[in-house]
């Protein structure tokens, strides 16, 4: 899975927003116990208490950074309760997150990632005091990230490993008969509905048709082709099917929310 | 108050917002001054006019950060008026701002900072020619921040030690019998309502009782025992009192905004 | 023109929005290629599919960084469709965008800058198959800026010089008769209008008369003279014409958007 040799960068996903200063907050505790960190946001704007669609985006985005980098994740519904962390070492990568479902998605891609849960024990050895912290992403994630990402301390050191995480609180997209189904997983700026179907499940179909809301979009490859206010369905620089609007919202004009169910069969199915 | 042995670190406040590139022209300006300059964001999103909130956060947030960091400050209403600047110097941080009560309870609360107020011939000397200068953030503030955080000159280069500032533009929390006064100073993301109540205020109490709009509510200490679309009191991570909603807006509920007055007395105090 | 002598800073602008890992993503591609490098985001609330707005900000913007910084634009309303790629040489930094119109008012400011229109063997030379990108911004702007902003290569390893380039799709002010005519090119986070009228262009006038939906306003020089609410012309300090309101939104007042006319003629030509 690829050993872990620190870039000295750490990426931030949170739903914290940017109008408070609780991601420069999260930063300044970085730097102060590793000065030479640098920091790459990677979103302040997921959709709060979503922490389906932060897994989605770190599971699809973590591998364009260098090898040797640690990514926080901190989207967590259950702040304040009782609630396990996770430090996960994927494909040369440290990955941080709640155990909430988060990573879920993550792991099960990526087979032999190692899953540490952390202990009480383990951030005391970083000198952090779990009980008294109310602010994780500040108090807890600041300083263990900033201590991997240092080298000062690897995932062992923190917990224990763990066979089995929190499943994700959104359903994996799956196979029934011949349909594939899947969910929005989320709209992104533009307004494009992007799913949790990878381009992998696509491949048993001659001619796949996309069915969304109520419309059948034909899977095709790429905006130019089509003219303006048009619907499209296509795989997307992330390797998922995404349902987009040429220069327009897609979401907007279907009416659709995250969570909404995307589906895909044969087109000439029926015919066949 | 910690003498100021540079970081190399500076982070940013302004009501600048994050559409237009004056937060990024800013950081040229840094860099062009200081390369080696490491710029945090710590918010640009505060309310346009509002030095309270500014100074506010800035108070609540700057020691998370290394010592020998510098603060740049940007929030005036009468931008393009005659306002003298302030350098402060407090806990081995420097901080940079207009005299326009920003500063002003971060001062009040940290006896024995040295306050300095910036001259022409201070800045002269650093090849800035204030007169000029129609957006201070960009012509003033960046290139004396980086010189600060460079260390190529100290506070006292830039002006004169002074012992007044302008006020705050919000009253400070205060006790009136019995009773604690505060004003809700910011709303966060999650629409949770921030109090100028600092959690020494509330020691006097056994039981407090917080009367917010036209609710009473107990404080309490954490999320997770109260269900979802509860209101709860509660001494925040940034040690000021708040007044929350579990996984909802407090301040949509409640239909309150800044400013919006909060007090505190003993539970029991009518049967006392 | 001035050398290129890099600065190891590279600078983003973009109409991707926040709300998605797209901007940083982008960095995790130019960190793998150029461990150093320091990246600056600009602005990535471009209006959507709005290249001209782009350009103006990049081209009142890119001097106030150090020589040697390499300026990305990726603001493309044909993304997907064939379009060449940019790469300009201008006054010591370089510049890359989409050929449609983005540079074109910079190109044109700047007489003497060397145009480079990037090809497929200049991006193969890089180890990069534009052929298969689909997320230009990741996928080609990030490693070719890396590269660059690193000295791994120069612009004319990229492709060929050029002379002509796409127009941009906002006419450039113009004098007609006694008139000054322009555009409102964007609107700040204050509301304020801010047109592509060059303070060059008002030094014809004794007293010039700005005439922005049904007012007429004279050209004034700072907020600080006007009273709340006022209206006001001034030359911003970006060195163009803006019309703004004390303390409040122009635009909205005034019920302007992106594209509006603002014409400017001597205050007494009536009379004169």
């Amino acid at each position: 899975m690829g050993r872990f040799e620190p870039s000295g960068i750490l990426t931030l996903t949170t739903d914290f927003g940017l109008r408070d200063p609780f991601v420069g907050v999260m930063k300044g505790r970085i730097l102060a116990r590793f000065p030479a960190a640098r920091i790459v946001d990677l979103s302040h704007e997921i959709s709060t208490y979503g922490p389906a669609e932060a897994g989605f985006w770190l599971d699809r985005s973590f591998e364009y950074f260098p090898g040797g980098t640690v990514h926080l994740a901190v989207v967590d519904p259950g702040v304040g309760t009782a609630r396990a962390l996770l430090c996960v070492a994927a494909r040369g990568h440290l990955l941080l997150a709640p155990d909430n479902g988060l990573l879920a998605a993550l792991i099960a891609r990526i087979p032999g990632a190692l899953i540490v849960r952390l202990t009480t024990a383990g951030l005391a050895r970083l000198g952090i005091e779990a009980v008294s912290a109310t602010f994780h992403g500040r108090d807890i994630f600041a300083p263990v990230g900033a201590a991997l990402a240092a080298g000062q301390c690897a995932p062992g050191d923190l917990g224990e490993e763990v066979g089995e995480v929190v499943p994700s609180t959104l359903p994996a997209a799956s196979v029934r008969g011949a349909t594939v189904h899947g969910t929005v997983v989320t709209i992104d700026h533009f307004g494009n509905l992007i799913t949790n179907i990878d381009q992998a499940l696509l491949q048993r179909f001659r001619s796949p048709l996309v069915l969304v809301g109520e419309r059948s979009l034909h899977l095709g490859v790429t905006y130019g082709a089509a003219a303006a206010g048009e619907y499209l369905a296509l795989v997307n620089s992330f390797g998922v099917l995404e349902v987009a609007r040429v220069q327009a919202s897609a979401a907007a004009g279907l009416g659709l929310a995250r969570g909404a169910a995307v589906a895909v069969r044969e087109a000439d199915a029926a015919a066949a």
